[in-house]
């Protein structure tokens, strides 16, 4: 593996290069009561992560776990899948969506890390990005913003403005103030070309992307790949991990994504 | 207890006029290795947990329990906390400060509902307050929604505007007209009177309001309770649970919080 003690970009930026992949597995297990279709067959999350895991890590270089499928697991029991994913050559990072204060974010902050993941998304609604980076980079910890996101209603994140600037310019220009790891982009809806040229503008080639909403949602890797070259994680959740082959699919992503990136480059 | 039904204001109205308290206990159990001072003697978050909810209960409507303290505790652990709250006639709040999509929020008040909250915070970065209401609704959780925070950097929840409002109030117009159950406000830093008074000129009578940042924080309870009268849950965390005698403390803050409401009714 790559140095624990080096930023998540440059350990991600290791990682994808020596995998020839951008692809990041949205790994989210509903269980069979939450959910009528596409879920486990049982409530074994962990069995079903874990096959996940080995089977698509050829292909992907970053396994992405949301925290709101995984609550009620232990310490211990993601310690284990983390190990697994390190294990298969691939970083880890919680999508937690941290939406807190200081302390309390520093809490998070301390079982995160406890957990053995890389990296975690960060919800910077109460502001904070400077305080929560120094935090995560204390715990040698990546930290990932919400900056656009693609779901109607997140609209708010361009139609709120400060000054003359929109919301979402604001949060990446203080994302590249405190040298945050990467910002969340969405990759469908109300995300425009010009949307990501902004970004791109503002968080220049020491900031990464993650764009989830590919796949399942819709959403149209070209464009984000045209702006962002390989600074970028493209999260395929759903028609992954539920599909009959979660590898065949998971291969034909990561060549999906090299295709356009040498189609363009 | 009061009928599991009932909408959570109504349980709350009901739960606090019983006891006579607008007390509302934040429980955040930090271990010794997160920070120096203000900790629990040892790792045992469980023990010191269920010794606070007995000792505060006499005074107390409502447990306020922080998402980012009790991660690893499985879901047989935090419902046993939530058995032990109820039995001792208050409400239990999970503070996870939810900030996802559709989907993903669905998840999250699976498992939530599953640990036997009564209600959980929501981060509404994303927008998504009305579906994320009708989701609370449909498994009779409550959802009290941040609205203006007291941090410094929360600012941008008032700096922001969509058209000439400012986020917060376009916020607490939303909560409103989708029956959403409280909003968050902060009691200290940069939150005013004049705050207080939009505020509640928008929600009216039917929502509640959750004001952290009293005590510890050093936020005044005066003017909140001269605005919002009884529709109010004033939190207090740090300032009883780490003190010699947290019985004591949390009945000296119900006789104040009663006082200062005989005071000016």
């Amino acid at each position: 593996m790559t140095d624990k003690h080096a930023s998540f970009v440059k350990r991600y930026l290791e990682v994808s290069r020596s995998k020839n992949s951008i692809l990041c597995v949205g790994l989210d297990p509903a269980v069979p009561e939450q959910r009528k279709e596409n879920v486990l067959a049982n409530n074994d999350r962990l069995a079903f992560m874990k096959q996940i895991i080995k089977e698509v890590s050829p292909f992907a270089s970053v396994i992405k776990i949301n925290r709101q499928y995984i609550i009620g697991l232990t310490n211990e029991q993601i310690a284990d899948l983390n190990k697994l994913i390190h294990r298969n050559g691939m970083l880890s990072i919680i999508d937690h969506k941290l939406s807190d204060i200081g302390s309390t974010n520093a809490s998070a902050i301390y079982w995160i890390k406890k957990e053995g993941f890389d990296a975690f998304t960060f919800s910077p609604f109460a502001g904070n990005i400077g305080e929560a980076t120094k935090e995560a980079h204390k715990n040698d910890l990546g930290i990932i913003v919400l900056t656009l996101m693609s779901n109607p209603e997140s609209s708010i994140q361009k139609e709120t403005k400060i000054g003359n600037k929109s919301l979402y310019i604001y949060i990446a220009e203080e994302c590249r103030r405190n040298n945050s790891d990467a910002c969340v982009v969405g990759a469908t809806g109300n995300v425009t070309n010009i949307d990501l040229l902004n970004i791109k503008k503002v968080v220049g080639e020491n900031i990464l992307l993650l764009v989830p909403g590919v796949g399942a949602q819709g959403g149209d890797a070209e464009n984000i790949i045209q702006v962002f070259g390989k600074n970028l994680m493209i999260n395929v959740g759903r028609s992954i991990i539920y599909s009959d082959n979660p590898a065949e699919i998971a291969e034909n992503f990561q060549r999906q994504f090299n295709k356009l990136y040498s189609n363009i480059m």
